[in-house]
């Protein structure tokens, strides 16, 4: 049993969030939140997006999973303005679920879950650098970064108390580096990865340009980020393989 | 003989109502107004515009025939802002138009009637059932409809009264439903008809979304759409043959 | 030695004027200001800059010269907006400008300036007729031209005391008249060139639309278009060539 209602804005939120690494994904319906987790094709990116019930109108589910193709359901979304309704309602028998947007009636067939890839686990690290940033900075490293190569490093000076952005192109680099002042928060421990900037810039698409981004980072480890949408109803957490370093 | 001056909003929505159908067309510069008759190569789509001697600031015409490339009358109309006041005069000798926008003038040559496809007679129809609604709901009816199918049922319920659009996908549907209340005005008849979305597609561009559009259906007969133009001014007429239900 | 602070706005004006015409350049680094001179690989269009040190917050610089790509600098300048200030330091030794924009830290890698095309010398053309437009009407006539041929005439009409511009095309003609009273300025004389229409659209992609150009016109001879940027702080100086008239 699965019954909804969450306005667009929300909806494509949580959408946007997930379609940035994986074109289907399950979503389980648990009774107090929907929840999705996700990997890329190639393991290196993985998604964990959960939705409380209080994020939406109004919320009955009783610990189903759906399949859903998320570039249609996202095309679906966008029929509504950010503040019009959209309405579920899955019916159990055919495996479709019906959406409604003031008088229009979209049934979108499901795919059976068991033929989309595993959900991941993401792993509990234990970081020693945790970083909170505007969505802003991080869209500005990332597409400095993008001019010059095709990787990144992100971390953190413990003696300068910064963060930083490294990337190195095979004539040009570029530096981009924010101190205390410049941070929301910092708590500093000797972090340097380096990461493939084309998963950066697919997750840089779904971060809120003026919303508050926590990165927890490592010493050649996988990178964290956290963001809150729906108002702090909802949470999402990306996780990032590293790339070895060649030199 | 024919001298007019129009401002480019009016000119161009005029252009725009039939360019959505056909390449090149015929216009017929009657004394009273000006009217143009055109249908698509594939006979499906049918376009009947008539734009009175009121709806420019200035007309003289007596009753002559010109071809014309509308592409290129668009591009030419695009030259001016909404407001910005377009001059024609018409050259016999030379068959060519001189169009003036402020202090710019282009000479466009005409195209022969006679090597323009011949005009259609738009058929009376006695149409059972008249639904008028506003441009915007068309738009999303269309663009839903266009998610998941390539053609469309338009239909009226006699017994819920409620104007309806159907489309069947191969996996997915999409239902929108309008009744009373949501529409301008109902005169129920039983009617449903299937068209191909292609043109319904193409005729949408051209109908104001903040505009009365008054559709005439009929069961498994041609669709016709009515719409002002031009403050009233001007009227556009689209008749679109319907498809053979394949069920 | 070389640095300076300038804001991105200035900077990408600059930039912008030059890069319609060709994609590295030298940039000369006086010490009371910055000159660029370049011609495309053709050498049917030249452009002659000057940015005085007084359009700069900052200017340092001892007469050296620098290769840069055109393209790569102007991404970099885009990185701010038009109101944040871009710092340059040139690193002697490395051949290589640190170009800093509020924390991030770009390192540009220089060309080598003998392996630029040689700068062209403008010639001193003493041209019988000045006409002084708003930079709109330069857009207006080539985007109108461009709609019938790939070559344009530009001329003054000595009696009539009108600047004009001709295209002829195939089978459609397009006029663009000018008189004292929609011209900023005149100074008559006989004049009339014809130009590729190509460069002209490309230049034309510098000209401020609300600012002055001074034009300065012969008798099949080239063209010279004056600007000012950085508020009068910066001098753009086009000169094109002219076509040979074939009728």
């Amino acid at each position: 049993m699965f019954k909804a209602i969450v306005s667009s804005g929300t909806l494509r939120a949580a959408l946007d969030s997930v379609s940035v690494l994986v074109d289907e994904c399950k979503i389980r319906l648990e009774e107090d939140e929907l929840t999705i987790r996700a990997v890329d094709p190639a393991n290196v990116g993985m998604v964990d997006l959960s939705l409380s019930a209080a994020a939406f109108e109004s919320y009955e589910a009783d610990g189903g999973v759906i399949g859903v193709n998320l570039t249609r359901l996202e095309d679906i979304a966008k029929m509504a303005d950010a503040d019009q309704l959209v309405q579920f309602e899955l019916d159990e028998e055919t495996r479709k679920l019906h959406i409604q947007i003031e008088g229009l009636e979209y049934t979108l067939a499901l795919i059976d879950p068991d033929s989309i890839r595993q959900e991941p686990d993401l792993p509990d690290l234990d970081l020693p650098a945790t970083v909170v940033v505007e969505g802003r900075d991080i869209d500005r490293a990332v597409k400095a970064a993008d001019m010059v190569s095709d990787h990144i490093a992100l971390g953190v000076d413990v003696d300068e108390e910064v963060f930083y952005v490294d990337a190195e192109g095979d004539t040009d680099d570029v530096h981009f580096e924010l101190d205390r002042e410049d941070l929301i928060d910092l708590s500093a421990g000797e972090a340097r990865s380096l990461f493939s900037l084309d998963y950066l810039k697919e997750m840089n698409k779904a971060l809120p340009k003026d919303g508050e981004i926590t990165i927890e980072l490592g010493q050649e480890f996988p990178v964290k980020l956290h963001l809150e949408i729906a108002e702090g109803q909802g949470q999402v957490t990306y996780m990032l393989a590293p790339r070895i370093q060649s030199d």
